[in-house]
């Protein structure tokens, strides 16, 4: 059942998305969400193609160049490039099985994985997460690195939320989006409110958040706002 | 009994306010309050407007001249500028009851929104928060984006406390000042009594600070302090 | 029995005080000591007279000609200068209680002041505790700033220590010194084990460190580390 | 049974370290694994000596002459040095014993150390720690400064585990590499995964990772991850 169909339409050239991916991996670093060479963002471009971060390269060195261009099944397309990062099989395929998205993150960002090694979905109890997330940030099964595993747990996991970020068991985050920046922005947020949920969890219950009022709140900021 | 009265006197002029509130929105950043495009900056200014941030807009482009002038039904006075902050009917309905309020502040800095989640007021057990804010910082009831239910919900929990910090349930922070830096000032120290409250109580329980102990404090501090 | 001997001998000039108190201040935020205007720093300067930090005045103003003269009693020298520190008579009377410190250092860092808050002292179950402080940091009771009464709960709870650190209750740290150097390395390490050691609290109980193991390690420390 | 052997082939020069050791001593920095002048690293060079941080100098005065040539007794080679760290020893007894070791780090980074005080291994139960430690991270016993103590503990401690990384009871973290920067990245990784791992035991129990899906993902890390 895995999509193989034409390049997306409209997905941007691969010279502007290699700018953009050096650019968001800053970020990542900025925002306190990687540590060493860990963590990495994918984005589709023309063609059926993606481009990720290479494996185990300083934050400090990557370039738009050293981005690797990948087919759908992960594997580099020209011969000379760096190696893509060891998780790129993840990020194939989701591409495979998701037309939708354009881009894909991971990262082992503290509080989000900490929820994760519990094995446990961070609540839905902030209007900052009913906006961004829709309801719980749902947790899916260990899986291996290396083949299909990990790709499989994060794609069946989202299927049944509209989360676009889900943690894997005793692993980290996976996010996804439309664009390069949608995906950063869903870690980012994803840390933030694992953070804030955790640390009201350590002196009590947070108050639930009624199922109509996370409806509301994510119409709202889907619909209203931003520009 | 919303009050719509002339111009405070003596609110600034817009442009002097444009460049405090584009400085400023960095210091939120810079203090680690905010993440991505979330919080948001209100000042008043001469005619019965205010400036506000735009929506979702990214902090490192945010200019003086995208602050968003609008008038205090929360509407944008010119048909050419950026969209205001989705939490513009908030700001505006603070300044329509609250003649003395010349700036607002929202975020939802971690510490402070866990105790918020909780719906817990955060307890003046710290001689630094007695001088800020006189008392406990209150906690006002869950309410939706979009009308004037937030903005009511801060000015009558704000009511009963002398506190220029208010908590809103399962959502965040909101301060009020006379200018923007008074607002700012607020949300920076209630995020630091906020966390430092909360390490206290991980290991047991503050000492309560006697209420004639918080008074004479308050007073000083607002009296004595400063140039 | 307050001392008021002649300037002690050595106390360098007030010119070379003013450039270190400003630049050990920059040190105070970037340690993450201090939040907005909170937070001071002292040395004594020749003829029996110290320089302060002026009252309320954001820490990115701070210049080395801002620092505030006084004498031992907290009086500015100059009518023409800034309003020194709210705390400028905590600080004048450990000066003339204690002819051998030449610097105070006062903030309200977040781990430290937690303890503060249970008025807990911080037991010492670390090698660099016992290095730097000798034993455990002690607490004193709460006091009511503006005469000498912090002072006096600083200069008693410090007599019966040999660490260069007090906690005060509900309120804070104050830490002492032969330089502003030492004061300020001596508020950066209590911070930094008044949050190590209440991390190793959050999961269960640190191991004790033997009275002689301590002796060990402080004589070793002060006779032997640095050039 | 010390091993007193020739050079070690291939070790680097000593200029080339030099930069090295002061470029990674800023990493330990910027990664808030220290504070004040804690922490060391050292590398072997050529010549069985080893080069180390000179004892108590601010980290933003250390420059590659400044770094101190040492043979393996961890005594300088020159007379005109600055002292070393008052750690060498400990270094010493490593480099004589382990001929594999080219670079020893020791920090007291506060999540790790948190773990140490209570004397507590950090269990395997992040995909990133089976990665980079193959297993838990153990505890040695508490050891004196000054003489070869400290040195054995790490060495015995670490003969049972392939972790890079040690805890030493109520004192901090060695870690060891082939190079100085193999092992930096185990210290900043060994803090990394201590708090992801506390963080996570702070509100139940991380989920156990089985000892096959460490053995497999320890081996795909050293053979396939990194160009």
């Amino acid at each position: 059942m895995e999509r193989r169909g034409p390049a997306a339409p409209g997905a941007p050239g691969a010279d502007a998305v290699r700018e953009e991916l050096a650019r968001l991996h800053a970020v990542l670093i900025d925002s306190g969400l990687v540590a060493w060479t860990s963590g990495n963002i994918s984005a589709r471009v023309a063609g059926d193609r993606f481009l990720i971060k290479p494996s185990g390269v300083p934050y400090d060195r990557l370039t738009p160049e050293s981005m690797v261009l990948c087919d759908l099944d992960g594997h580099p397309v020209a011969d000379d490039t760096l190696k893509p990062s060891s998780d790129v099989f993840a990020h194939a395929y989701i591409y495979r099985q998701r037309a939708d998205v354009g881009a894909v993150v991971h990262t082992h960002s503290a509080y989000a994985t900490a929820w994760a090694a519990r094995g446990e979905p961070i609540p839905c109890v902030l209007t900052a997460m009913a906006d961004e997330f829709g309801g719980e940030i749902p947790v899916g099964p260990f899986a291996l690195i290396g083949g299909d595993d990990i790709g499989r747990a994060v794609v069946r996991t989202l299927a049944g939320h509209r989360s676009p970020a889900v943690l894997l068991r005793n692993h980290g985050v996976f996010t996804i989006g439309a664009g390069a920046r949608d995906a950063v922005k869903a870690a980012v947020m994803c840390e933030d409110v694992a953070r804030t949920v955790h640390l009201s969890r350590q002196l009590g219950e947070p108050v639930p958040l009624p199922a109509a009022d996370v409806e509301h709140l994510y119409d709202r900021y889907h619909n209203a706002y931003g520009q």
